[in-house]
């Protein structure tokens, strides 16, 4: 999507590869939304580290970064010994694998590329091979979210007020987002609408992220308070809720996806108003049985007992160089301690409808379309 | 209330008098949480810039403070002409007064002790009638609050787990507190129970202040994000909320509040969690007839686009000097704007009770029990 540098718009993807130079190029998103960056990596075992250290986050995202990863750790291999690029290989999955242990889409898409990597005949041909298998994942990738756009957009008329919660934005994918998506493609298509951006605390995704990237479209927005969104429903300000997944079940249509989504969800059915899941087809579950198996992440105390931003206090203006460090602030009182779950379950009940990059569907229509929905069965 | 100082409790009030110092006593509570510390105001016009500066906060205590400053500025005058008297006196209500032109709490406090001040007839009498009528003001301020405790610590069992928002706690008023003054009483008498406190974006008064009194008192609490209360509720983890009121109808139950109030009140009811408002009698509006005339404040966007806290990066830990210093940062993207509604309107069918001095009430109780409520006429 589109980054504005010194006045001119310039289009970028959250991952990319540089064949000359053998390297990953990301955009350093721990320095957003206060700087933007990009970072060249000089082999797979600094992917890995981007990875681990959250320069690149975002499960669609960091799935294209192991996939290039994968790629560019062929491509240093030198020799024509297939067993011994074959352990190289292995070494190297399991580098960019440890980066991020819990998370299952980089592994899946490293064994796409393995898969067809190793229908070559000799070490050149698998190099060759494994960076366009790579290519073609974040493709297809980015293609996935156009075509959530390309349905979502249908939802979206001119006037609207639009709710989002944290960032499922081009940022967290190869390119367009999910529950963005539809933005992108609404407003490409001239319609005009305003989005308020929930700011996500504890770790403030939407303040930071989402609307860093509005802002980059030059899509109308503001950020409010968690706590705001009730009362601007309450006051009919609100059109529209638009959110995001990191998993869904497809046997009952339960979505679980960053804290405050279920209120949201439950907020907007009081006031009747559309409640939308945006997903890619990798974040279908198809087999747990239950939301209340869904394992919900307790993390640590300090993001809710604090929070991250640039020092912008009088007293620290004079140190220009300090001026863009992003600090840790202690908010809270130092001698209390928090909860901090991460994530939170919303009922089908309280779903409109799930967009996804072959249609809309209701959340008790996912399992008749299991088969359109990539069940693997 | 209780403050723990190097090891030892001691009770505070957050306005009190220094009749020999002829000073007003006030808790510095734009230090907290971080420190604790008591400033005295020399004159009435430091009294007002108090107020006017937020070194204290919240409508009882202010009134508190205002009362005080009266009489502070009557015992200030020389002479024993009541005509120039008279003058002075005026020229310190209309000084104090100024201080937080929106509130009407320090105008009926300031009232109440002119008119007792009045009936003296020496300028001598006066002063002294004046900070009598100062101190008792306080006295039943602290009182009222005691009685709401007493009132709503029937409501907390042993084992509960309950969730407040903002700070309606001691600090706010001269003592005790509204929302949290069923916590102290109920305490007092051997309850054991968990508090969870809602950090209440975007101006951290949970996180902070609530944090900061419940730490003190030795109660058993958690921070959470605004976010994470629904969350909570689904898995069955609060038994009850109670919260305060800057607002309440008597005429239709209406409870206006800090902005998240009412997405806590909505979430109680989907989950059958009792929801409680606790307040004073001065709370109560008896003129207006719906809430959609109560105003919104719709405040700063500074507040919603970054936060105050201490800075604790490691880089800034070394100079031991700057640690304790309150800086604002910048959390969301820079180029982005906000909205930041201050409060918001709950309607009467999702508030369970009010709690008063007088007695626990439902809302469609208040206009029949308005001679008990305080009602005027």
């Amino acid at each position: 999507m589109n980054v504005m540098l010194r006045g001119r718009t310039r289009h970028y993807r959250s991952v990319s590869f540089d064949a000359c130079a053998n390297s990953v190029r990301l955009i350093e998103q721990r320095l957003l939304p206060h700087e933007f960056r990009i970072v060249g990596t000089r082999d797979f075992r600094e992917t890995a580290r981007a990875i681990r250290d959250m320069v690149v986050r975002g499960a669609p995202a960091i799935a294209a970064t192991a996939a290039y990863g994968l790629a560019q750790g062929a491509l240093a291999f030198r020799g024509q010994n297939l067993l011994a690029f074959a352990r190289h290989i292995a070494n190297v999955c399991q580098v960019i694998q440890s980066a991020r242990p819990t998370a299952v889409d980089p592994v899946n898409a490293m064994n796409q590329v393995r898969t067809r990597m190793n229908t070559g005949g000799t070490v050149a041909e698998r190099q060759s091979l494994a960076l366009a298998a790579a290519a073609d994942f974040t493709d297809t990738s980015a293609a996935e979210c156009r075509a959530i756009g390309e349905q979502g957009a249908k939802l979206i008329r001119d006037g609207m007020r639009i709710l989002t919660h944290c960032n499922a934005g081009w940022l967290a994918c190869v390119d367009v987002g999910t529950a963005t998506a539809p933005l992108y493609v609404a407003q490409e298509r001239g319609r005009r609408f305003h989005v308020f951006c929930d700011e996500t605390r504890p770790r403030c995704q939407g303040a930071t992220l989402t609307a860093w990237e509005l802002a980059q479209q030059g899509i109308s927005h503001q950020v409010i308070a968690d706590n705001a969104a009730g009362h601007l429903m309450q006051r009919g300000e609100i059109d529209l809720v638009i959110v995001g997944s990191d998993r869904t079940l497809g046997r009952t249509g339960e979505v679980a996806n960053k804290i405050g989504t279920y209120t949201k969800a439950v907020l907007a059915a009081r006031h009747q108003i559309p409640f939308y899941v945006a997903l890619p087809l990798s974040t279908f579950d198809w087999e747990l049985k239950s939301g209340r198996d869904i394992p919900i992440e307790e993390r640590g105390e300090e993001e809710v007992l604090g929070a991250w931003g640039v020092v912008a206090s009088r007293r620290f203006e004079g140190r220009r160089r300090k001026a863009r460090e992003r600090v840790y602030v202690q908010m809270a009182n130092p001698t209390s301690g928090a909860r901090n779950p991460g994530f939170d379950v919303t009922p089908p009940e309280l779903v409109t409808g799930l967009i996804t990059p072959v249609g809309i569907f209701k959340p008790g229509e996912l399992w008749t379309n299991r088969r359109a929905l990539g069940h693997p069965a």
